[in-house]
């Protein structure tokens, strides 16, 4: 079902120098599947993480955030599936700090220095115990090659495992950058992806790493969204092992930095597409770009305005270019002061609106060609301004009624 | 498929004195359908109306705002279907100027006296000469007791129609109300639904009229949502033709006043609570109710984060109580201090979950008994105030996908 996306290429999904992943079944909601995912990394790494907005955020979420404000060095990262250990009040973070002194005892460190994450069910009681069992299998699966193993194990409703991965020259030395993400419903992520990880063996000084990963949240996870539902759980991080032979980087600005930084948001936007593209019944990827706002904001709200009306999604869902509908929802995307007789629409290439009326040369079949294909450009031109930002999306479809109806069954 | 939703009462729809309908099949998008309807008020009324907040609002929307705000006594009103007028810009304000008048030259009125309401798909050229040709016939066939027939013919997508009335006594005097609306889809009112109309024989100086609207709407077509899609031409116009016998209510908190607005605020909920009853696709209506937040404001956010959750509406189709999409959606409603451990959720009568966390006495199984049910009441408590606030809404089901995926075909 997914939207032009195909499997990893495993030969894009280098080993990141310093990081070992390893992956077992722990039968943790079901038998005989990958659901447990060990991140191992050596001393020395720069680690920071962007988590989700939800005030409901998940026991593991504020767990992280602790872990990584207590500045003790991050050393390893544990993954579940099957459970979201969200809405589970003190027992679930009593729960998920157990797995992390669990897994951190077996590796010899304190508990801070391990991050926990959960995607699935919410509201059910997190199985320490079956979590716990499952360490050691873990652990002695660990390798640095296992980026396309972890990339399956951290799948929940999603069809396709999502891997992305590069490599750019600094200072003559090749760094490699890996990622995987994992989210197909409840996304419309607002710091990131329900879980996205990344990893580059790149010298970056720990300072600059919270900038880091914001800027790449801000330009890939921060900008997609399936059903506008913001999940509990997400959680997006990045690793650098400052394992690579180059001059470590300490501004993002310098030509080393802006290197890295289009690199590694080339590999994130990657893998928040991916998810956009592996959504829930999803059969078209829909780019939505607002252009002359006063504000990059104020177009990103329109942007997000159109790409969350049930009425829009149906409509690309069914190839129909009643495009009416987009021109509704920007009007109620709440601008107060917006003149609908500055605003034109474009579909692809086609002019659809002119001046908030219909253009007069358009017509349906060009529509109806654009509104066909399984990639569109939605373009709005408010024309009230300079500001410009894109948002991706996907359709709503039959499917994503079915998957949402019969998820827990 | 709507739910619990009968065909109107006739006995309940009262003629109003001064007050007459008239329908006939124009042929404006197809044919053999009732899709035209003048609404003849005599000379003395008290008319004020409230409309979408869309700032894409249709040609008609804006021509009924500057014909109300032109003093000049509203004596009639054209609605049609088929064609919404809306994203048609200088043109779409030309056609809906030269229905009213047409409508007016007929009835020897000034085109100000003449309000126009449009539905159906936007950006679509409105045929004015097929609604011209209509006007005599639907003129002919004006009469007092033309309620039902006027409700049928402004359906688009409703599969029921909508008309509700009652009389309460004034003086000792019985007084009449009456109203029809419509509206299955693109529904989140922000000021109204996409047409509702009332009237009453009751005699309201014109000064209270503008407020009588007002609160009515707040306590009715502001509170429901199907999918969160406010549309382009939400109108709801509240007539009073003040042929009553009795003394003229100049306060909306006198006796009579109080009387008067409990009873088309009653008439005005039935209305309201009709469209998301035969809210496309819906087989559930739901009751969400917010309590404990600090302002009503705070509350109306969460109940329409709940209200237009995707994966909220999915669980409620599929009778599966996934409840943790409840609590998640609470959390990304906006309020930026929400405090997780605060938080009650009851469902109907079943305590879900206890300050943030599963209650430990929470079964499935009462859970699901809940769910099963076509009423339903959601009740979250945030804990940190005394404002209370409720909206309407309904579920996501394949039929919701399967109208607007077909509308146009």
């Amino acid at each position: 079902m997914a939207v032009h996306l195909s499997a990893p290429n495993p030969a894009e999904l280098f080993p990141i120098a310093g990081v070992r992943i390893g992956v077992t079944e722990a039968g943790i909601r079901k038998a005989n599947r990958k659901d447990l995912t060990v991140v191992l990394i050596d001393e020395g790494a720069s680690v920071a993480g962007v988590f989700t907005q939800n005030r409901f955020c998940a026991a593991p979420v504020q767990i992280c955030r602790e872990h990584l404000a207590s500045s003790q060095g991050i050393r390893a990262m544990l993954i579940n599936t099957g459970n979201a250990n969200a809405g589970t009040g003190a027992d679930g973070r009593a729960r998920a700090t157990s797995t992390c002194q669990a897994l951190a005892s077996r590796l010899g460190l304190s508990e801070q220095q391990v991050l926990p994450f959960s995607t699935g069910v919410i509201m059910e009681t997190l199985p320490v115990e079956r979590i716990e069992a499952g360490l050691d299998a873990a652990i002695a699966d660990a390798k640095a090659d296992n980026w396309l193993r972890a990339s399956e194990a951290i799948m929940t409703t999603d069809t396709v495992p999502k891997a992305f991965g590069g490599q750019v020259m600094l200072d003559g030395v090749p760094v490699s950058i890996t990622g995987i993400s994992k989210g197909a419903g409840m996304i419309r992520p607002n710091m990131a992806t329900m879980l996205g990880f990344m990893a580059t063996d790149a010298c970056v000084s720990p300072g600059l790493m919270q900038q880091l990963a914001l800027e790449l949240a801000e330009g890939s996870f921060n900008r997609v969204t399936v059903d506008g539902d913001t999940s509990t759980n997400d959680s997006f991080v990045v690793i650098a092992t400052n394992q690579a032979a180059h001059a470590p980087i300490t501004s993002l600005d310098s030509a080393a930095g802006q290197v890295l930084r289009a690199a590694m948001l080339g590999v994130a936007r990657n893998l928040a597409q991916a998810i956009v593209r592996d959504g829930e019944g999803a059969t078209k990827f829909i780019t939505i770009r607002v252009e002359g706002g006063r504000t990059q904001a104020e177009c990103r709200q329109v942007a997000y305005a159109i790409a969350h009306s049930p009425l829009v999604k149906t409509a690309f869902f069914a190839s129909d270019p009643n495009l009416g509908r987009i021109l509704a929802a920007v009007g109620y995307a709440g601008i107060a002061d917006l003149d609908q007789t500055g605003i034109d629409l474009y579909l692809d290439d086609v002019l659809v609106a002119v001046k908030g009326g219909r253009n007069p040369d358009y017509r349906e079949e060009d529509g109806q060609r654009v509104m066909k294909q399984a990639e569109i450009t939605v373009q709005v031109a408010l024309g009230r301004g300079e500001a410009v930002d894109t948002v991706w999306t996907c359709d709503l479809s039959h499917d994503y009624v079915s998957i949402n109806a019969d998820y827990r069954s």
